[in-house]
């Protein structure tokens, strides 16, 4: 191997080092034509001009954990971006800044899970970019992925879709994301129970759009910020009052116990792959079958409805049939989550 | 301003403050509709099905330089990504690692500037992400741009397309930027009298296209590795020679004293606002004109053809008819230089 075994800065200056890291690493890693042609760009032949386009950032610490690392969750959490908009992914970008001085195993590793993930979606990693910074620059390695979308025919997602009465799902368990880095991260003893969710939802947006349509009126993936902050923002954006019970929202025992100990509301925690979808009231109970015939959707559950109170607010209804007040989170609970 | 005078890592947590700065920062720069929905992803009706797709890092030092900054650069660098590909520039996605403590002024100032620049261009920044990291664990902000471009109907670019006897041209003067950044950096003295290049070549590559078709059949802007890294890329590609005349290469006077003080080889220094034509040689004096007629494009030359010695090289011809050879560039020559 003739790139060695540390990443230097002239792996990222444009000129012979980085040729053969692009050849030696990269290349290999994604094995597909368009990304091979080393063009400024990549040509791609869509079905439909219809498409979605999102872009994110990752910057998670540490760069493994249980259930993932920052290489599968910058292809899950930009496919699951698409998905929740209602589109079939077709490609993505990958877009690393690389600290001088990694070591190249733990870049292979990033590399080869982000394109295993990319595979087993059916999406290709059509262009990419390498950039090096001294040591100090940039904490080991960040990640951004863009991807395109074509548009589902079927998809009539929005908040504007949204009605009073509407059913609330979520496909599984939440704060398994979360819960899992923090521990790892404060070197809290049950970190090894604990798995984080990262997966791509694609398919299960997919079938319901296809399976109910119009019935399916918005789709979102609680990252950052939660399942509150999720609830919010569209209790905000379209100025309805939402209802939730404590009771039904389901959550890992061990994701509960570390979220108590640690002081966080596991309401507020970072999800990699879960959504919740809006759903007609009359469709819900066929659309909770269809998620919980899905790997990913086995735990999804009826969590609760649009209400209508004149106001933006978001309710958590509690076993004892109180009510308290899910605000917006600040934002300073988790960072570096993702 | 509820936002305050410097970012804090809430600023990137997904809640509240996440909302505000969205709100008072993000929003009023990049005024438009798609981004303005804050959904997961932006919904865009294209005007054909056939696409190119890029994307590029920007961790440039310092963040602004004599000619431009940061912003302009990341939306620079994509637009001609896409331009170089023959293709018409539709969507940018922009998405910021940004350090904990950076003044939100200095922030205020690289959106505007990427904004006004987008909007030069008549491109939308249409979906975009930031994330905030703790003080030390990026170097100020780094920005990602994605672009998305639909492929121009006459544009048949590509290696395949390349023949001996093609003619070489450059739209402009050489390591502008490159020298510009370098000098800036070291602090040194004439570096007022520089200025980057950083320029969108979109309409002059779309005009060349539109006009002489498929006699264009090659485009690349010969940024980190310079007109050297370019060049060699093609000779390798290829598997064909490459010859060129120093004395016909534009450079200004003083980045040809900046170089040589420094002790670069201006071949290899990055440009941010150039590109190389490969074309048809009876089209290539036809060519040069349209380039002189752009202000893009008023220091356009002719610098050399496509040879065949049967062996990937390229050869720069000296004033007294001397040959050298221009080798790819090691790589550790300029690292953060765009």
């Amino acid at each position: 191997m003739t790139v060695g075994k540390k990443i230097l800065l002239a792996h990222g200056g444009g000129g012979r080092l980085t040729n053969e890291f692009i050849n030696e690493i990269i290349l290999p890693a994604f094995d597909n034509k368009t990304l091979s042609g080393l063009t400024d760009s990549a040509e791609i032949k869509l079905d439909s001009p219809n498409i979605c386009f999102t872009t994110d950032s990752y910057v998670v610490k540490p760069l493994f954990f249980n259930g993932g690392d920052i290489g599968k969750l910058a292809v899950c959490g930009t496919l699951n971006d698409l998905a929740v908009s209602g589109s079939k992914p077709v490609a993505i970008s990958l877009a690393m800044i690389i600290e001088e001085g990694l070591e190249i195993e733990i870049l292979r590793k990033i590399l080869n899970s982000a394109a295993q993930t990319a595979k087993q979606q059916n999406v290709s990693i059509v262009c990419g970019d390498t950039k090096v910074v001294e040591s100090g620059s940039v904490d080991k390695i960040f990640i951004n992925t863009s991807g395109i979308g074509t548009k589902l025919p079927g998809a009539k997602l929005g908040f504007d879709e949204i009605k009073t009465g509407d059913a609330i799902i979520i496909s599984g368990t939440i704060g398994d994301h979360g819960m899992t880095i923090m521990s790892q991260r404060e070197g809290i003893k049950f970190e090894s129970s604990l798995k984080s969710d990262c997966a791509s939802v694609g398919e299960l947006c997919i079938s319901l759009i296809e399976t109910f349509g119009s019935d399916i009126k918005f789709m979102r993936d609680p990252t950052r910020g939660g399942l509150a902050a999720t609830l919010n923002e569209i209790a905000d954006k379209i100025n309805c009052s939402i209802e939730i019970y404590e009771e039904k929202i389901p959550a890992n025992s061990t994701v509960k116990a570390a979220a108590e100990m640690l002081g966080f509301d596991i309401l507020e925690i970072a999800n990699e792959g879960k959504f919740i979808a809006i759903v007609s009231a009359d469709k819900a109970e066929q659309c909770l079958k269809l998620c919980q015939t899905s790997p990913n959707g086995k735990d999804a559950a009826f969590i609760g409805q649009i209400a209508d109170k004149g106001q933006p607010l978001v309710e958590l209804i509690t076993a004892v049939n109180g009510r308290r007040i899910v605000q917006m989170p600040y934002g300073r609970e988790l960072p570096r989550i993702c």
